[in-house]
């Protein structure tokens, strides 16, 4: 496979880093690049400098606002899909079911123990972005890495269609595989507000009674819409993705969850409880500002007495193994997310 | 058991924090305390304030500074445990093993499954602190909440005893083990230079080819003793105990060192391989200093394909379960632990 590191500059996450970047590319003196992280990791944090935080642009005042600002970034998003279908055998079809616009993600060779599996994948996106083909990437980078057929979910998002359209999107394709196929057939998951909505509907599938998916992979979930993690904090201004929670991830929140409070666990699933869900893989990096979360989400489940994986890479922001592909820290998160799915799936 | 609270002030790690903590309890605007962290967590870094970087003491400039500040400081360590023999039924008898000072801590009722079980504890200190009764308080709460005999090493240790004293004390101790018990009734490890000596010596088992411990604690191990991990950076002056690395930190590792390769991977086990290592479980908080090199230990057992179990708790600083003893999340951390054992020791 070819280097997919150009592919990096289409998603930054909430577009707050690209725009507001320092020209130098000159850390402070006090954090240095860190020495632990790969070689190419290193070199991903040197072309990406530290955003500065007292910069971040305005957030969109208005729903026409957003429409244009989502339309902008989900543009760019998809702008790097076709350079990754170049380098990346997989095949994409657009698809409906049940409904929900969906895209059927199938690696040119399923591994002979996934063939009877499903991969349903939830994207990331603050939960405005990511729309069509802007939230593919990762389904790609599953497909073909863990050579597992990919459903992927192109849910609807505020601010035409705030909470709970989303869950009820997830719950219907989830309400409609179960005709033809085991839950423990499937694993749900996805990044970061992928991942939070992964949780969120497994809430819901638990509280209709569904029979649960097999694993959940909860890459880097926005597991909490409310400013309450630590990380949010002492990584602000160091998770070069998310860099701040004030600005456009606090207005995506209020934007999706509407007149919803904040804290229903189908919105922050963090704040469910956590009995019976089924094995659970939560990846993170030292530098992510939802390091909190995600460590919070993994107690849960703990005490839950849920079989909870937890992998922190070392010097990674929010989503790094997803922005910095390329990187032995990405390869690695996908081989371990591979061998958690033989671990736990039917 | 009565509230161990009183206990925390005895266990400053490297007595930096105390020193030099500001008189007020006011916390920078910028970083509150952790609202998610355990109401009990949350009071205990109320009445720790945030230490002045900028007044770390001067470390001790030759050997005989060092033995007085060593006397010094394990002598308020030491204070605390006839306080924690009152309050927790656990017997603490002094020993020698294969010609090493060793403490039998015996709890007043082990548990049916842990009888035939040992856990052999390697206590914390920078490798410089914690000598006799001033190392034995995680010995203490590891017998009475695991309800396991624990047999705790009084490892030599510089300014007279530089490496490898230590790691040979924990090899001839774990030799004499190994004639009257199999190593998989074994789990070895402790927390910060404690975890990261019972990850030296499993090194050490297994050039030796001795038969490897049923399994590992290394609780916020000290890993790495050179200047690497990128939390050493990021959460510098977050970390209540630990507070900086340049300083005491750095100092011991010298000392400890001596003529020797920091990188040795009897002195920093990271460096090492972990191929054939028994299950591990790791455990460190976000605002730890050594959260990096848990996590980057963590990957490289990971990487090997060895079990191992990584817990992170939101807002603890360096081994605030064994600071604050008597927080949900010290609890939480000894259960986990008590199961790990469960699982993995025969």
């Amino acid at each position: 496979m070819r280097s997919l590191v150009l592919i990096s500059a289409f998603f930054c996450f909430v577009c707050v880093s690209i725009a507001t970047g320092q020209e130098s590319s000159e850390f402070s003196q006090a954090i240095p690049v860190p020495a632990a992280a790969s070689e190419e990791l290193q070199a991903a944090l040197r072309d990406w400098p530290r955003p500065d935080i007292s910069a971040v642009p305005d957030v969109p005042a208005n729903d026409d606002e957003w429409l244009a600002n989502i339309e902008q970034s989900d543009e760019r998003w998809a702008s790097g899909i076709p350079l990754m279908l170049e380098q990346v055998p997989v095949q994409v079809v657009h698809d409906r079911l049940a409904g929900v616009n969906v895209h059927r993600v199938t690696p040119a060779e399923v591994s002979p123990a996934n063939e009877k599996r499903l991969f349903l994948y939830v994207h990331g996106g603050a939960y405005v972005y990511g729309n069509g083909d802007a939230g593919i990437a990762e389904a790609i980078l599953v497909a073909n890495r863990i050579r597992i057929p990919v459903l992927s979910v192109d849910y609807r998002m505020p601010p035409n269609h705030p909470f709970p359209a989303a869950v009820n999107d997830v719950i219907s394709v989830y309400k409609e595989l179960l005709k033809s196929r085991s839950a423990k057939s499937i694993i749900i998951g996805g990044t970061s507000a992928g991942g939070g909505l992964a949780l969120a509907a497994v809430h819901q599938y638990r509280n209709l009674n569904l029979q649960l998916p097999g694993a959940i992979y909860a890459g880097t979930p926005w597991a909490d819409l409310t400013k309450t993690g630590d990380t949010l904090f002492t990584n602000e201004g160091l998770d070069r993705v998310l860099v701040t929670y004030d600005g456009f991830l606090a207005a995506a929140a209020r934007l999706y969850a509407g007149k919803y409070d904040m804290k229903n666990p189908l919105i922050s699933p963090v704040y469910g409880t956590f009995d019976g869900f089924p094995p659970t893989i939560l990846t993170t990096g030292t530098r992510d500002m939802f390091l909190s979360d995600v460590a919070r989400t993994h107690r849960k489940l703990r005490e839950a007495g849920v079989i909870a994986d937890l992998h922190v890479y070392e010097g990674m922001s929010h989503a790094g193994y997803l922005i910095s592909p390329d990187t032995p820290e990405s390869l690695n998160m996908y081989s371990e997310l591979g061998d958690f799915i033989n671990r736990y799936l039917d």
